[in-house]
């Protein structure tokens, strides 16, 4: 059949229309099929190199044969070992596609155009893009001294009178982190009717008090924690979220209640009962923090405090100036990414890696400095 | 912490408090959970029991190891092979976490409150769920001889200026199917601006000619379709849409871009390549409903043709019969659905299974019947 101009398209909905085909991250298989070739170290994203359990690994395996099989709506196995693992009940419960997803469906379950949402300004952009993707009005603050600012995000919440603030406690692209009491005590500070979004990506790898004592049923804040990072399974898009329990049923109205692959559950089961590997990952990330700041000061550079599996390196100038730093351990063969915006995008963010992943690192960084410093002196930014 | 009536929960969209927390399934794990033994037979979800491919499992369990990373986002490389095998580019298709996932996709960029989408009654309830979720509204036309009754789709949404047309061919729950120039001829008959959403799930079970030959540019239809029937990886959860490369490319706007399970993708493009395999599949649920249909008329039943990897089976009675009957076998142990609406509810929905899962069904269907027949006399509804 021909096409015609008589053909006409279909109509968006108005907020469709307004949005724009905006990707939070490109991939680092995209850029592989960029430039030829394959990084030789994978240090951008925040995975985990030193992968998931191997009883992870074997469950993973052996559901595989199994696979014709839809997964369990209701996660029913895995919301039953998360419940006792935190000490609430199932129902405080729901499992996603990913915290990216469960960041979708919140932000979905909140958020009609002119609703008012508090974040910081760099702070985890795929957050935005649902909120964006939802009509939602963004309100960004500044961090402070390199953290998420608590006081500036409740005055901004209190000011604009918002539904959704959001935190991220260890933060991410920074590393830094809050005493799990200062975020409690946020509570109390947030306009009425404010749900507090606290992103708990990376509580694994932080100090012990990290994370706050909350009473699962206070209905103004809601966690998501994943097995992407500390449990080594990004690729098998397992995610949680806990709260009151009112609030929980609600992601029944909206989710996609098939979305699980059924592999994945029974991996994230696994890994979820693996203590000795998780305290292993633990130490082997202690580990690679220690190298990636000693790698910084071998250069002459600065090395944020981490309670992530990454560490904020601080270039020492401003963001061109580490723009031009990660480009070229880009081109050499080093996937890094950065914050996006200053004053933190003066630092490069470095994932922890194994051994012969640092020394990759280790190996590029000095020329990569050069290349950068030739390159401001060229344009006469540095003397 | 403790509670006070003072912590106010969240303020949810004016749409989201008009919401019921209503599953559009209940999983058979769930059923199993309830009656405390597994099901004998895992017949009513049409996942295919002959499973995916060797090849595919093995892609699958070789990935395990490399879960720690993300999947690609571009899910690149699934769809350079999807285009070839279609015959379209790249820019045509979007790959996403099953086909119920791009349904909540599609329905999200061009439905909004006020905005009319026609069905067929008793067709998928998934797409309602996500019509309902997205605030729009529902116009459902009967079916005609058990079969989606295209002129009644066409005549319904010019009659109420629909932004989306559902239609599944072949269809679920009937497995009945036109003829894929009928479908192409429907473009013509829809109203300025109507999108045809085709669902093509079942559709490499369907004779010769059952797909329409639409250009891929054709703004007017998007088609979709599964990894989870034919291919046997409903538990892995990848589906893909294609269709004209604008509406595709708006996918980008709001999908969750890092969502795919990296070993799915894996797997997917391994079960595309095994075309014997595919071939056996497709032989496998040939001699399967050849061997349901005659497990009906050994029972005085009537089984409609189908070209799906399931079969209605007409009880012969109405929807209040078929459902004792349905729910006598799921007592007995085999886990079978229906169709929940008149007429087509007189039917019982089996899966295509492997001989020993269909002896069960032989076993038990007798039995249930008398079941049914006893509880429907004590009604006094047969004499």
């Amino acid at each position: 059949m021909a096409l015609s101009a008589e053909m006409t398209g279909p109509r968006y909905t108005k907020l469709v229309q307004t949005l724009s085909a905006s990707v939070p991250f490109v991939g680092p298989e995209e850029q592989e099929r960029s430039r030829g070739a394959p990084f030789l170290a994978r240090l951008g994203a925040n995975e985990n190199v030193f992968g998931p359990s191997p009883k992870a690994i074997a469950a993973m395996q052996s559901e595989a044969g199994d696979i014709w099989k839809y997964g369990d709506p209701t996660s029913h196995d895995l919301r039953h070992a998360l419940a006792a693992h935190l000490g609430v009940g199932i129902e405080n419960i729901v499992v996603g596609e990913g915290i990216d997803a469960l960041l979708g469906y919140l932000v979905r379950l909140l958020v009609e155009p002119g609703d008012m949402v508090v974040t910081s300004e760099g702070a985890y952009p795929t957050f935005n893009y649902h909120v964006a993707g939802f009509g939602g009005t963004l309100h960004k603050v500044p961090y402070a001294a390199d953290r998420e600012d608590l006081e500036a995000l409740c005055a901004k919440a209190a000011q604009v009178r918002a539904k959704l603030v959001y935190l991220a406690n260890p933060d991410n692209p920074m590393g830094t982190w809050h005493q799990g009491s200062k975020v409690a005590e946020m509570l109390d500070r947030l306009p009425k009717g404010c749900l507090l979004l606290l992103d708990e990506a990376y509580i694994e790898f932080a100090p012990d008090g990290t994370a706050p004592e909350i009473n699962v049923e206070d209905p103004r804040v809601i966690r998501m924690r994943t097995f992407s990072k500390a449990y080594g399974m990004a690729g098998a898009r397992v995610g949680y979220a806990f709260g009151a329990a009112e609030l929980i049923a609600s992601f029944d109205k909206i989710r996609n209640h098939f979305g699980m692959n059924r592999a994945a559950q029974a991996g994230a089961l696994a890994a979820l009962q693996d203590h000795d590997w998780l305290a292993q990952t633990q130490e082997n990330v202690a580990i690679a923090r220690q190298q990636i700041t000693r790698i910084a000061h071998e250069n002459g550079l600065h090395a944020l405090p981490s309670a992530t599996n990454f560490v904020a390196v601080d270039c020492g100038h401003d963001g061109d100036f580490a723009r031009q730093v990660l480009h070229a351990l880009v081109d050499k063969g080093v996937f890094v990414r950065m914050p996006f915006v200053a004053p933190q995008d003066r630092c490069i963010r470095v994932s922890c890696g194994r051994p012969e992943d640092l020394s990759v690192v280790a190996q590029h960084l000095p020329a990569s400095l050069t290349d950068a410093r030739r390159q401001q002196t060229a344009r006469g930014k540095l003397t």
